[in-house]
């Protein structure tokens, strides 16, 4: 079972990539092959139809897919802003969508969001769920919130309360255990 | 593997229950055990906390949730009203949350929506994912719209045209797929 | 300018009905004529089609487009079902769609929410927006959400912390500008 | 009165930006000042913090929120990706929301979509409505969907059947008349 971890956001110490990294490292403990990359790594350009018709789907794009292609399923840490998906990562997904076969689909992803208030990012999530069912991914109902996440991190990247560890481990446990049914399909 | 399929409508002819009464018996045909019944056989006051406080939870209410708790997965057939999730199965499902553990909780349902409309209810379906996901309940990313509903049905309550059953046949084979492997977690 | 103030819970100690009460209060001191009921008030069964097709839209649901009819704007508490809309509440839509014309059509309504929980209700605010827009209704952007509601009233339904008078008496200003504006079209 | 209209789309033949230039036509018609933009005249960067922290907001995104600033609404035509909002344009309303105060704030919208398929965008359309409202900008209830979008224009860019120059006009008798109204305020 193989595990593709990123972040939706651009910013070098963005809370959700911590939040990923950590959740990465718990999943490799618990078994899974875990591929963390972060969205920066990917040279994407805004969406254009007319960049596609004369150039067709830029290289940086064309390598998320295959890495997206490659795994069974997805850890995505995705940040809200103004309530609704962040648009570098709407914008990397809808390149996504135009590789066929769509690399995503069949797959099965865990959405998980940090955020600095007290809320937590749900609704950035709810709006995520929607292109992502859209392109064909199954997603795990139980997501995983971080509120007040500037606050949760020890220097090494760890959760400074074990509550968030235990909360995280039972989250993916229960997600791997859907993978590993699906993967079988 | 058991399957609880119903319709999100209490109108007695109802393009919806036309439509799971179609994909049950294409389910049944694939080798599942079905589970057919309607929104209206159960006796479902509107929510009140006071109800709740003061009664319980309804034996009706209750009759659905053990229905549901006994299937490993669902076929929901739902129409769309006001471009959201129907009030009277918003409402069921509002009851259905209050049971605990909530019946529906790590199942696996496959929405479908007959419109008499060119859109087809896909609106509709958008909405009735969030309710489903928040209470649990894993949902296959392809759903199945049937367009223009009124027209699609012959006397027997099969299609008129064998375009539908394909397409119906094929999206049960991916979703019974998907439940059969969930089922041996 | 008259104002249709009401909550989207059936319960008696509802706290969308004290908060809705309050706003009621507070914009009548702001000059505006404020008709508050509940929806309890209005005997609304779970829509069917085949009740409207034999006996007509209900008395109860037409009682309850009447008040809507005569209003020039609605406040509306609405609590969070699900992250998404309460039952009662969207039922009562369903069946207000079905006058002709839609009673809400052109009006304006400000949306708040009150929640026991941190979150305030907004999930299910972004949810209820989608009937209310489609049925031709304007929604003031901002919303007034409280959170942890259940400590926020005193014994005279007023708040216990000037703070959220404040911020009410803002949120109505604004308002009801905007429906004061809206009315002279 | 001034309109700022824009499409959503980054391509030069955008059936979005015929539609949005169709409709600025008609505005002017009906006495509007209006000022009609692409949305790649500005140069926008993918979202990052770490831009913001370091650069300030990119003089691209400054210019958008000028023209925004300086209108009383807002005409946007916008594609729908995915059943959600385009990448480009979350992005680049991404970027507005960091300019204080929030450009949009206190504005009135009318939403399009031209859509190459049957259903025409409004599930699109649906998803930009949360950011908006949250950056505190009011929407018209109607929206302009004009689904087979391909087929409509003719070579002057005009619709090629006059039932739709009258819905358009009537949509935007509407929200002039939404918008002239909340100018007074």
């Amino acid at each position: 079972m193989k595990v593709f971890a990123f972040a939706g956001s651009l910013r070098k110490g963005s809370l959700n990539h911590q939040l990923v990294a950590r959740a990465a490292a718990a999943a490799r403990g618990q078994g899974a092959e875990v591929d963390l990359a972060r969205l920066s790594d990917f040279d994407i350009p805004l969406y254009s139809g007319d960049i596609e018709e004369q150039q067709g789907i830029p290289p940086g794009v064309m390598a998320l897919g295959e890495r997206l292609a490659e795994a069974d399923a997805y850890l995505i840490a995705a940040p809200e802003y103004n309530y609704s998906i962040a648009g570098p990562l709407k914008n990397a997904l809808d390149w996504i969508s135009r590789i066929k076969p769509v690399p995503i689909t069949d797959k099965v992803a865990m959405l998980l969001s940090a955020s600095p208030s007290a809320v937590g990012g749900e609704r950035g999530l709810l709006a995520l769920r929607t292109p992502l069912m859209v392109m064909g991914c199954m997603i795990c109902p139980r997501c995983f919130v971080l509120p007040l996440a500037g606050d949760k991190f020890d220097a090494e990247g760890g959760f400074n309360d074990e509550k968030w560890d235990e909360r995280l481990e039972q989250a993916l446990i229960n997600f791997l255990a859907n993978v590993e049914a699906l993967c079988d399909r």
